[in-house]
């Protein structure tokens, strides 16, 4: 997960004869591109196509389709650029260019902590990005990031894109083949590709693209990907690793198996349901399914010991010499105790603040105005940091998306929310007995969704606009995210002062008590930039067994069973004929990757597109918190045969020629 | 959690002057019942009649109702014997005697482990229990019991009562008023008791019975209990407690909790549905309430350091002297390694054998037919422990039982326990391949419900009777017992070869240096027998709050806010002007129970019952690993709430009368 301006360029030539030009780098830097709801992507074509995972367009799918026009069951083939829709919630960013910000922000920081270091920040790296966006947040998307934990800055800049349109996703049966069982596992057959599209001024965006390989990817090649892995935990300390399993992996699997089950048998009551359901399902299953990956990483002896080595050798030599100890202090000590605030109050935090009480679009439009108009009025460095300026256009177009809104299912998700925070805060707590009064959560739920009139956007936009008229309105969703926002900040605050801001201190002096005895050398966690990884194509040993590296199309027409998740759909089972069975499908490779990386291109020396990013296997998961190259694996789609499904399965051979040349 | 044999009276008599005669723990000893779901009760008239939770018998209640007679909602009131309803499956058994058979076990099992252990202490304690029975099985029930996990062994020998029938149970809205939220909490507002009487050649028993005091228990008060608790892990090692904690518990709560939902959705799709589902997402609650609990419990530093230090203590004082260190060998690090050994076989164990791969009762029917017809054919010693001669009358009452089947119900349940079965074991298992075939797990569930003729009760009578009849049957859900046996088996065996035999060996060498340094002086961690417990009436301290001892009715008229879980029962409002507001109606007390507990009758000096456990505050969670008296606290109903509720609200002054008087 190497940034790209700090590349292990001799192991790589060591290792696999291969040096990236700046030219091969700066390519692929600018190709690249990430999702804003935590993928990534690539442009690969001059005019503006994109390609990522289906999987992380589900949403704009869902959201597209209506009663009479099923997309994630039958998926969306645009014959045409008439035929593209836009994507109402999308944001893609292109990185533009990075800067090192480390001595700016490093000298506001300095002798500050708690409260007063989360100000400094927010003030130093607000100005950072208001200068770097020069008055165009709507093209420009700035952000101060913090690598190595602190042991430096870099200041993103990236070129912003909201008009994306949706030019072709395959059916959910092909997309998500084998569905949650074969979910991080392998041997896979997924089409879990998504081609997108986007625009300026309602004409396609001019890109530099990678090319696609008319090649397949071979068995032990040297390969790339080039994505945003989401964030990792490897320079954690076996105290942040317990509080992580325990305080927020073990309720975040309660509560998600609890849901995943509601949405289930909610699905089973009828095709509109089911379609309602499909989207959250998707992704509560895979928030399950890592959750349980990482309690079980988080249980492996062997890596945790060498873990638990590794920082006890680091604080002996901290703590061993006078004039170290003066310098570093004992932040192990500083952050375990840290983690015993959060295991106090992160409950309540999770229920108000990141709304596992209120669970529901609608109330986070209402939480969005109420808060959203509170916070403009304030000076950009005293806001939340989702109200700063560079964030507004983000918040904007979430606010004023016109995608619809299922009220049954909305009453559902706040009804059952609302208990979870009864059961979690206790019946008596003062807030929620005001938040349900004397009602019952179902009747609290179906009081809000059936009074609000937040359902139009027409109506949020106008509360965004008008402050005055958002403050006699009476709308019941308002007027609950308004009774609880004062103790939703109010504990975000106790959060943010009392642990996050004194474990990134800690954290920051570790990380340079680690420069100081081993120099640099290491990537930083990921924090959803962009990193390149490097690795090979190679199956692994699972148990007594190989895993081959690839599979092809003869494997998946022979797991097909006709039954969900393993059933075919009409298309592919109408093209079996024409199709080569020889075919390669997925594959997996050594590269690291984690969360976030779901669509990174897979990219040959030749820096062209051989493959793309769509899951990780079950070892992959234990990526969180050390990377394992026997048994760590990325798997990808291989780019053939998405052409051949183009041209042999959905009759789009002019979206083919698009990939192939480059230009439509 | 004393036995009766072992009483610390000394003890007792300098904290609280009292000594209990041997008349008195006679008595107690007598009257005590157990019900074979997992509760205690015990007898409170001389004419059979018994007292427990309602919670203990929702299932029996469930089973007799109908949709036309819901008798969950609207409660049950059986105005005359005539009236009473048998209950379908219920088992109560009364303590007759026991007796010490420690030399007998321990001459059998000396030298022995693994299959072998296993093996010899089935033919020993069959034969113990077949002679206790002495040919009436259906009369007796006995069992060799390990208590001080090895340290002792004895035989318990119970008259048992299959002709159990329900007399009074009050409707669920104040049986358990507060529902989730309050649950194993306090203050509470609960009755939640029921009234059974046992039956022996359609006459009323004549029983030892508790008389009801006529007076309240006051604050400070000695009380004793008297129950069954079901399991403790307060002698386990720590790497036990690792393993229950990351390998028991939380595989549960994900289950659960996932089941949960699905109940919660399915209950809402009809009153029908509500019913079915309520019995079963009682008891998740409170599995999931209970195990978030434990999980909880088992995070406190302090209490995990005291035990890791007392651990390290004994563990030195054995490996440190050569004689000792031969006797005992290091039964910790044996015991550690078998904790891994379980680690990788337990989620094949929970889903093959303990069903959670088929949650379904006819499945259950099925296998008790596919296994109880092999097994018989065995030599008692060689058998499945559930089939020995001693537990047969339980397999039949349970297999010929004719409470109703909601085959929708049990399709629903099969269908998602298959789901989790595939995606345990993977797509890919053989058996998984074999169980499903290419069919989808809900069209398996909906071919094996729909196929099967289980839901009667005389074809698995003539199943069970007539083995060549069930050979030939086609029955779909005898198929799918039957091809599952075979690995179910094999991983039950593998588990108590490898790990429970293990485990058994090693804690009774824990046991026996634990002894040989301290002497005895403790009580046995549970085994779901009878055990005395003394404490006294006392509120607690929770954060800055003094936590009362005692609620009232009054407390309950203002808690109630006409929704679920807070909306009183018709009945209750109609009483409402003709109750005392100053009745206490539930109790606290520092009293030692755990799960099993429920049903207990808190007994006061005089021998007389003042009151029914039915839960524990949440600390009392922690009293499965180790007992904190600040804070842990058994919940329990006032007899004189209930005498009121029988008089005033439910107009029952005859029932009211045989508990004040001892006799109908």
């Amino acid at each position: 997960m190497w940034t790209f301006d700090n590349l292990p360029l001799k192991e790589m030539q060591d290792r696999y004869q291969f040096t990236p030009s700046s030219d091969w780098l700066a390519h692929v830097e600018r190709a690249a591109l990430r999702l804003k709801a935590g993928c990534s992507a690539a442009f690969v074509s001059a005019d503006g196509l994109i390609i990522t995972n289906r999987h992380c367009v589900d949403n704009c799918i869902a959201q597209l389709s209506t009663p009479a026009k099923d997309y994630i069951g039958a998926g969306f083939y645009a014959r045409g650029r008439e035929q593209e829709l836009r994507c109402p919630d999308m944001e893609i960013d292109e990185l533009e260019a990075t800067s090192d910000v480390t001595a700016r922000v490093a000298e506001v920081l300095k002798g500050r902590s708690g409260d007063d270091y989360a100000e400094g920040f927010a003030t130093v790296s607000g100005r950072l990005e208001q200068d770097c966006a020069d008055g165009d947040t709507r093209r420009w998307n700035c952000q101060v990031v913090d690598l190595y934990h602190g042991g430096r800055y870099a200041l993103y800049k990236y070129r912003r894109y909201q008009d994306v349109r949706l030019v072709f996703a395959p059916e959910s049966a092909i997309a998500d083949f084998g569905g949650d069982p074969d979910n991080f596992n392998f041997p896979r057959y997924c089409l879990d590709v998504a081609l997108l599209r986007a625009y300026d001024r309602d004409q396609p965006v001019h890109a530099e693209y990678l090319h696609f390989a008319s090649r397949d990817p071979a068995e032990g090649e040297l390969v790339f990907t080039a994505g945003n892995p989401g964030t990792t935990e490897r320079g954690w300390t076996v105290a942040e690793l317990k509080a992580l399993r325990d305080d927020d992996i073990m309720p975040a699997l309660v509560y998600y198996s609890e849901l995943r089950g509601i949405l289930e048998q909610f699905g089973r009551e009828g095709a509109q349901q089911q379609r309602i359901a499909y989207a959250n399902l998707e992704s509560v299953d895979n928030v399950i399914k890592s959750d349980l990956g990482q309690f079980d990483a988080l249980q492996d002896q062997e890596q945790l010991a060498r873990k638990t080595a590794d920082e006890v050798a680091l604080r002996d030599w901290v703590l061993s010499d006078p004039a170290r100890r003066a310098e570093y202090g004992d932040p192990w000590a500083t952050i375990a105790s840290a983690m015993g605030r959060y295991h106090a109050l992160v409950t309540r935090y999770r229920m108000l603040e990141e709304s596992w009480g209120f669970e529901s679009r609608l109330f986070d439009y209402a939480r969005m105005l109420v808060r959203g108009t509170e916070e403009r009025d304030k000076a950009n460095n005293r806001r939340l940091a989702e109200f700063r300026d560079a964030n507004l256009p983000q918040v904007k177009q979430t606010l004023f998306s016109e995608a619809p809104i299922a009220p049954d299912y909305e009453e559902l998700m706040l009804g059952w929310s609302l208990t979870k925070l009864r059961a979690a805060l206790g019946a008596d707590d003062p807030l929620v007995r005001r938040v349900l009064g004397t009602n019952s959560p179902d009747q609290v739920a179906r009081m809000a969704v059936e009074g609000t009139r937040l359902d139009s956007a027409a109506e949020r936009r106008r509360m965004w606009d008008e402050s005055d008229y958002m403050e006699v309105s009476d709308d019941p969703m308002i007027a609950i995210a308004a009774l609880v926002d004062k103790q939703a900040r109010a504990v975000r605050k106790e959060y943010e002062d009392e642990v996050e801001s004194v474990v990134r201190v800690q954290d920051e002096l570790i990380a340079r008590a680690r420069f100081a005895r081993d120099g640099s050398g290491s990537y930083p966690d990921a924090t959803f930039t962009l990193r390149l990884s490097y690795g090979q194509v190679q199956g692994w040993r699972e148990a007594e067994q190989e895993v081959p590296a690839f599979t092809d199309f003869a494997g998946l027409f022979s797991r097909a069973n006709g039954n969900a998740p393993f059933r075919l759909p009409p298309s592919w089972l109408a093209a079996e004929a024409g199709l080569d069975p020889d075919t390669h499908f997925d594959f997996v490779t050594t590269n690291d990757i984690v969360g976030g990386s779901s669509g990174s291109p897979v990219i040959d020396r030749q820096g062209e597109l051989v493959g793309l990013v769509f899951d990780g296997n079950i070892h992959s998961l234990g990526g969180d918190f050390w990377y394992d190259s026997t048994s760590n694996r990325a798997v990808a789609l291989d780019n053939r045969a998405l052409l051949a499904a183009l041209r042999k399965v959905y009759g789009m051979p002019g979206l083919a020629d698009e990939l192939v040349n480059g230009h439509s």
